[in-house]
């Protein structure tokens, strides 16, 4: 099978995969141009892996760069039935970003590029950095200056080179923008190359495998740059595409207060992210203030029917302590959505819109909420 | 089915599982008695974690105090065919002590206990402290005064209430055994509670079902106090006793040179631990002088026709770096394997009749070496 090319979600104009673009002359968004795929099936079997759904992605299973990624445990929750945990930080690089970049760095290996850039002070980049070494392709992470020591040494561990930039998060991206643009290197985006949701995709494919295509009424996710909420919002729709689910679980997105430029969006009616001022947050996974597919993201959720709430470091805070409880140590960041749930569960959600078209889902029979980042990310 | 009783590994006397006896009146280690089980199948199919041998344990999987842990993924490894790495950091608590400790919380659970204690400054002390929380058990951890604030932080996340001792790792474990003498306390110990090995020998069951039956020639283990080492051998030995498997693997455990009571041993042709002079070590997790269980270690590894070997930090310094560069992220203690395998490959082995010994089996055909803790416990 090719590899499927990219078009831009704009202006339509297809742009050939091995050109490396990742942003339209017009400024629109790349997405991945429609492909042959075959759907999932239950009882398939295959490897205990996200590439038992080989055949639905768009880079060959065969000379996939995997290090055992996906198929993560679905666990029930003590006395709250019908919700359950998708423990998405049993991963080689301990967070949900290795589904994209063992998409990402299978292509590079495909396309035969030698140089990539990333950007991200977190788990993006070094699930970028280990994969791409994996691949045999060297690699840049464009970080903040402020990255802590121990995010920066898995970093370097990886054998990326780390590039340090002062400023902002936008400044840091400009700055991975500078050097994408070099002829020849593959811009490793998270964010940019839409390949990477065809990874997070299988997030939605193992939901529905794990509860025998009995899915959940409502599916939570963290959001920041959507990365995750994007892909589950493709896995679902293609499920749907092809008559495997009636509808797609309802999607509940969540944002920290200090930062939430799609919350607030989606309780002004608006079609993309509004500007927001922000303040420090321990959920710094999410803590992106001009989220560039914050369109796309609005879009999806209000497709199914849901909506984007926020919570408060205190109700993050509560709810990281109340998973380890139960055994499960995760960054501030993967609280979030347990911090939403358990507010909606216990009525201690603040008023609004947003937030009362909330609740019925919160409180839906059966939810599934994302654990994302290990807790050692960010201890 | 009853929970199997212990009994001295030296005078035979049995002791009711329920008496919390955790050593003999004679000084004698206790194992676990005979019982009656159900050997593991190919394509028995079940949830994709150790509980897929529920059947083979001691305690009942249908109340297990699970969070997903086991069916690590077994990756093959660029341009060496046959040899291959157990990923066995992909685990809750991200080690592979969460094997025993499932087992162990499963226990404490079915005993009604309500206080326990456990001693470690690293991987079991964690993984005890979330299995025990979610099993609804409060549990004190003894620690040496030393331990890294961030092993700290992950044991009391768990809601561990702690206990920082000064003086050597035995001082540590001489205040847990008193603590652990009081009427009702379960002395949820990685070392001297057996089932925490019938934990541990799921690893090897796995992977005689991951090779489908094909067992490698050699399975590589770093040995400190031995769990993954005796349970691996305890799984083999019950794969063999139920006619699956001709012979077990060869086993060639690896100690750090700077803490080798079990090499020296080996090397000395003794049936118990020597004593040793230590030197400090990156590979924390197996710098154990005085392992309790050594004489069942060395019995063990003579039975397969193994050796024990030893790395020095040069060594484990450089295959840390090498696995990150294939991907994989790994605490220095989860390194000293693929010293091992490297140096036995490259020819850099040094000299000396165990390393001799070893030499044929590290090369071998097929080879299955450990990951067993993820980078960021020690970054």
């Amino acid at each position: 099978m090719p590899l499927p090319d990219l078009c831009c979600a704009r202006c339509r104009r297809r742009h050939p995969v091995r050109s490396l673009d990742w942003l339209c002359a017009c400024g629109g968004l790349l997405d991945v141009t429609p492909f042959d795929r075959e759907p999932p099936r239950l009882d398939a079997g295959g490897p205990a892996s996200m590439w038992r759904y080989a055949s639905a992605l768009p880079v060959p299973g065969k000379d996939a760069v995997s290090l055992g990624e996906g198929m993560t445990p679905l666990l029930p929750v003590p006395d709250l039935p019908g919700v359950t945990l998708k423990v998405d930080y049993l991963m080689p690089t301990l967070s949900f970003k290795d589904r994209g970049a063992a998409v990402l760095a299978t292509l590079a290996r495909e396309l035969g590029v030698r140089r990539a850039v990333a950007d991200s002070s977190g788990n993006a980049g070094t699930a970028v950095a280990a994969y791409l070494s994996r691949a045999g392709v060297s690699c840049e992470v464009f970080v903040p200056a402020a990255t802590p020591a121990g995010k920066l040494a898995q970093i370097a561990a990886h054998g990326a080179t780390i590039r340090a930039v002062e400023g902002t998060r936008e400044d840091v991206a400009a700055a991975a923008a500078v050097a994408a643009a070099q002829p020849d290197v593959f811009y490793a985006s998270h964010v940019y190359h839409p390949y990477f949701l065809h990874g997070t995709k299988t997030y939605a494919y193992e939901i529905w495998e794990q509860t025998r295509g009995e899915l959940p009424r409502t599916v939570v996710v963290p959001v920041g740059n959507g990365t995750l909420l994007l892909g589950a919002h493709l896995g679902f729709a293609e499920l749907a595409a092809h008559g495997l689910i009636d509808r797609p679980p309802v999607l509940i997105g969540v944002q920290a207060a200090a930062c939430p430029p799609l919350a607030e969006a989606m309780a002004d009616g608006a079609d993309e992210s509004v500007p927001v001022t922000t303040t420090p947050t321990t959920a710094d996974g999410i803590a992106i203030a001009r989220p560039a597919r914050g369109a796309q993201i609005l879009a999806a959720v209000r497709e199914t029917g849901g909506t984007i709430v926020t919570v408060d470091e205190e109700g993050t805070g509560a709810a990281r302590a109340d998973l380890a409880a139960q055994g499960l140590f995760v960054e501030p960041t993967s609280a979030v959505c347990w911090a939403a749930l358990l507010a909606a569960r216990a009525g201690t959600a603040p008023a609004g819109a947003t937030w009362a078209g909330a609740l019925p889902h919160l409180r839906a029979e059966s939810v599934v909420v994302p654990l994302c980042g290990a807790g050692l990310k960010s201890p």
